[in-house]
């Protein structure tokens, strides 16, 4: 009943752009400011969304997509935290209901936010929630599933990103995003292929949860056997599946993984140039362009969220 | 030898939106989410501008207009921070000096960042910079003079902020913006009334530096009598001088004074909602329309800049 992966079309893209405009922001790309001689790095700033992570683009349209029979049953879908808002906060601009199958070891601030936007919250452990994910089911759960990464209309809301940074920089050469799931690399690498072939399109996973890196090396999807959890709590998955790798492969170019204390440093970087506060995934892409291997630009990296307990932040960024 | 006071005109405005519009940005309005019943409240970012404030679009247009017999004399300003790396990257863009004649008790971010950007700093107390500001001079300096907020073209630059703001709202009711020399309320003011003079402009300052409340109580300019320091440093002046009250007072609509606590609890408040960083003097427009004597909106603040030390900011945040 799943239907196969198809390629995301710049029309799937374009449209997902007019349905998504009332309620999405058309997040502003702003320089780092770095002295000469740095990379020309851009941050396209997705921490500002109403939901302060890209996923919101994707599930408003996805819930926008909906038939009336599929609204009437409700939504539910499964999340880190940021998908689950996402998917909350489009239910609730149409007036239905919505459940979260979540991780329960999710940054308190996620769980209180997915509850304050009327979400019906069913903790499960990492795990747990993995396994839905690959089997596309939960148990007890009959409203209309929304995949937060393995659903076409998902993963076309991510890509409208892309069409704003080509806008915002005509000028660049490489894009880069976070991979946990690999819904928005899909999306972005999606628009930006259709557009700019010669665009490169960079991943970047963190050393505790690199499927991708080793699915690249291995060539064909891989679960990475020694996942860790860690304050990147959304990015970094436990495999690719081979859906995924179907809707990922033929649009990026490679990916980077980032230690733990690379992200802690860019996360620190972002919040002292950009006044901005990112999460752990969200500051990825900056640490994939500050390791070099990205050249030197100019580079487009998407800040994907900032949804971090607060106190946390406070502590990665005081000296 | 200082020109006289004359009014901002709308197409001042609009020339200068189109001088600045390659080094300004164009920054995003986001809602603040506050759940049903609270006023509706958006935030206008100006502390993503790259000099983290929006200091920077009244410095391009000023800078902008100089002739070449002044750019080659090199430019000088006086600043509390946010002036002096506004008119630093200005003058850095067309590749001439600058000196600012900084107070000595501003932030060491603020200060770092001036000299980051090539500026040579001359420091001096809070009386002495509002001495100069006052008076438009300081001993032993004949560089170019750019005054922060006292100067026709640099508050045309800061008016571009209203064009947008009407744009991106055009259901606004109120627009809020904090005073310090006045230069920011002159400007957003002068382009919000030419436009749609049924919109209401506040001011917002700090209780413990508000001689433009004291003025409009009194009708006329005025010196604040107990003026004190603060960690809102970027706003609040010690008096309203007889050309800034010219300026002012015909595009004003009255003004909110705003305790310390206040301004603290929105700083917390932005970077719970927006995951921006603000400063004090940036959230006092969010402080002002959280005192409810702005009306239920839509209020459009004026988030003004974000350069607060790290440290700082993440002990005013964490709980």
């Amino acid at each position: 009943m799943i239907e196969p992966v198809r390629p995301i079309s710049i029309d799937d893209i374009g449209q997902a752009r007019a349905r998504i405009a009332g309620t999405v922001l058309r997040t502003p790309l702003v320089k780092l400011e770095m002295g000469d001689g740095a990379p020309d790095i851009r941050l396209k700033l997705e921490n500002l969304q109403p939901t302060n992570a890209y996923k919101i683009r994707g599930a408003t349209n996805a819930v926008a997509r909906l038939s009336n029979a599929e609204r009437a049953r409700g939504v539910w879908t499964i999340s880190a935290g940021n998908a689950g808002q996402g998917v909350a906060y489009a239910a609730r601009q149409i007036g239905i209901p919505c459940t979260v199958v979540a991780i329960e070891t999710a940054p308190q601030t996620k769980l209180d936010r997915m509850r304050a936007l009327g979400a019906t919250i069913v903790p499960v452990t990492y795990d747990d929630a993995w396994k839905a994910a690959e089997s596309h089911e939960f148990p007890g759960l009959d409203a209309t599933f929304i995949h937060p990464f393995d659903n076409h209309d998902f993963i076309a809301g991510h890509g409208t990103m892309g069409l704003e940074i080509l806008e915002d920089a005509p000028d660049v050469r490489t894009v880069i995003a976070a991979i946990g799931g690999g819904g928005l690399i899909s999306g972005v690498g999606s628009a930006i292929k259709a557009r700019r072939p010669d665009v490169t399109v960079l991943g970047a996973e963190p050393e505790t949860a690199a499927p991708y890196a080793l699915s690249l090396r291995e060539g064909g999807p891989r679960k990475f056997p020694d996942w860790q959890a860690s304050f990147v709590d959304g990015a970094g998955g436990k495999s690719v599946t081979e859906r995924m790798w179907q809707r990922m492969r033929p649009v990026t170019d490679g990916t980077i993984t980032i230690s733990l204390k690379q992200t802690a440093e860019a996360m620190r970087l972002i919040a002292e140039k950009s006044r901005t506060i990112a999460e752990g995934a969200g500051a990825l892409s900056l640490a994939a362009a500050l390791t070099g291997q990205a050249g030197q630009g100019p580079i487009v990296c998407i800040v994907s969220g900032g949804n971090i307990d607060l106190n946390k932040f406070a502590e990665l960024v005081a000296t």
